[in-house]
């Protein structure tokens, strides 16, 4: 019996393929096939990250989303449409696994980061050899291309998802020390309110696309919420500690 | 008038050389004076990461830490130590910018995220062309080598120091989703008390050296506190969502 393939799960960064890791372009160019999470009809950001280092002779298998918004018209429900998603993604790596091809799975920023290849991990790690190269996330490639260093000494940071309900992002907010806040997009518009109510509009940093071609960088209280992407976040860096 | 030189900090990721970016290595490189923080009479962990990327033209530039502790018999104050010691480390760096040369800080980890850097960034950035290249953190190596996705979905990730006192540890470690604690080593005690009367001891994992040579893995209630390096932490990754 042919020995099993590999899984691997590839932090690739935020964006700039001169982020990936040393250690990340190794396993990529020798993985028999190469997994991306993508939107229906889209190439995906972690492929067009990758795509430089790959050769012709390397499978790609696309693990395309049934859905681009978390919330979907009755009878579906989110959770299911996405459980049978990843169940069937799953799948599909598994076959290769099971045919002896190493795969190695595209993560844009760093993998266990809010990353879709956890739910993969999830469901394949206890059957197949699984190794996790960490990447660089998106919320350090903001901090570099702001400029702002983003905790300092003993304070503490907390990363919060923008999807959470206004009330709850108000509560985690209040008193923080340094914040990033992910997952703008629609979620903009409630985001800054509650920034602007807790005071915090003066401290809080805007990027889009950080290391992208089209990164963009501009102060918070002159975005326009319809045009936020979702690939964007907020940092409010901790109070400098002994600035000179 | 020669051209000043450039100040670039490079996050060099947690251990392993192979962690660093292609964009790293490239300006690592290509820079004519290479920095690293340093204890007295050790090499210090960024030089240890890069050493096998530089070649012998390359001036290399320590800057020794005065303290390796924050608790100084009076009438010292470790704040006014450390405030002369990046004073004098900037002057250093500045002098060799001055002179038109490019200096690369190199920096474990990702420099924005409890860096030293900072402090050199906060000092010298008003006055020189400085770019950062963003890292892999420690805490995104450890999630990796104990594969354990980190954080979910719309979690919260709180990243909390381990220097604080214990009450304030306990009062953040309440009711958080997912955690990481840094700076252990003689605070691990500490800090397990809290975890074991909030009774988190089933969800926290503990890696020390993560990626490097060294690295270690086991059960946090079997650690010796008395041998907890300062590489090390402690991860509480958040409740798996939708595990199959
Ligand atoms: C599902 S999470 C994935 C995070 C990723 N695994 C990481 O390590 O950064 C997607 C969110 O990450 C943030 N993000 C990812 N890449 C980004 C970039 N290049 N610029 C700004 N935000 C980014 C956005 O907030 C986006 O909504
Ligand atoms: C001053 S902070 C620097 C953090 C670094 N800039 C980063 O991005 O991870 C030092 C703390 O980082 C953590 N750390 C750094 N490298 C580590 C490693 N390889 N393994 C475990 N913990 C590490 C430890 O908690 C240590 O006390």
């Amino acid at each position: 019996m042919a020995a099993k393939g590999r899984l691997f799960g590839l932090g690739v960064g935020p964006g700039d393929p001169e982020l990936l890791t040393l250690k990340a372009v190794r396993l990529l160019k020798s993985a028999r096939v190469v997994a991306y999470p993508a939107a229906k009809g889209r190439k995906g950001n972690a492929l067009s990250i990758v795509e430089g280092f790959l050769g012709d002779d390397q499978l790609r298998l696309a693990l395309i989303y049934p859905v681009t918004t978390e919330v979907l018209p009755p009878p579906l429900s989110y959770e299911t449409v996405i459980r049978d998603f990843y169940d069937d993604a799953a799948g599909q790596v598994a076959t290769h696994l099971e045919a002896g091809r190493d795969v190695a799975v595209v993560c844009e920023g760093d993998p266990f980061f809010y990353g879709s290849f956890m739910y993969l991990h999830d469901r394949l790690a206890g059957r197949y050899h699984t190794e996790v190269v960490p990447g660089v996330p998106s919320i350090m490639a903001g901090a570099a291309v702001l400029g702002a260093p983003l905790v300092y000494r003993n304070q503490t940071l907390s990363v919060i998802s923008g999807v959470l309900p206004e009330d709850e992002l108000e509560h985690r907010l209040a008193g923080c020390e340094a914040a990033a806040i992910m997952k703008l997009g629609t979620n903009f518009a409630k985001v800054r309110r509650v920034l602007e109510r807790l005071g915090l509009m003066d401290r809080a940093l805007y990027v889009e696309r950080a290391t992208m071609a089209a990164q963009r960088i501009l102060p918070l209280a002159q975005v326009a919420p319809e045009e936020v992407p979702y690939f964007s976040l907020i940092l409010i860096p901790g109070p400098p500690w002994q600035e000179a």
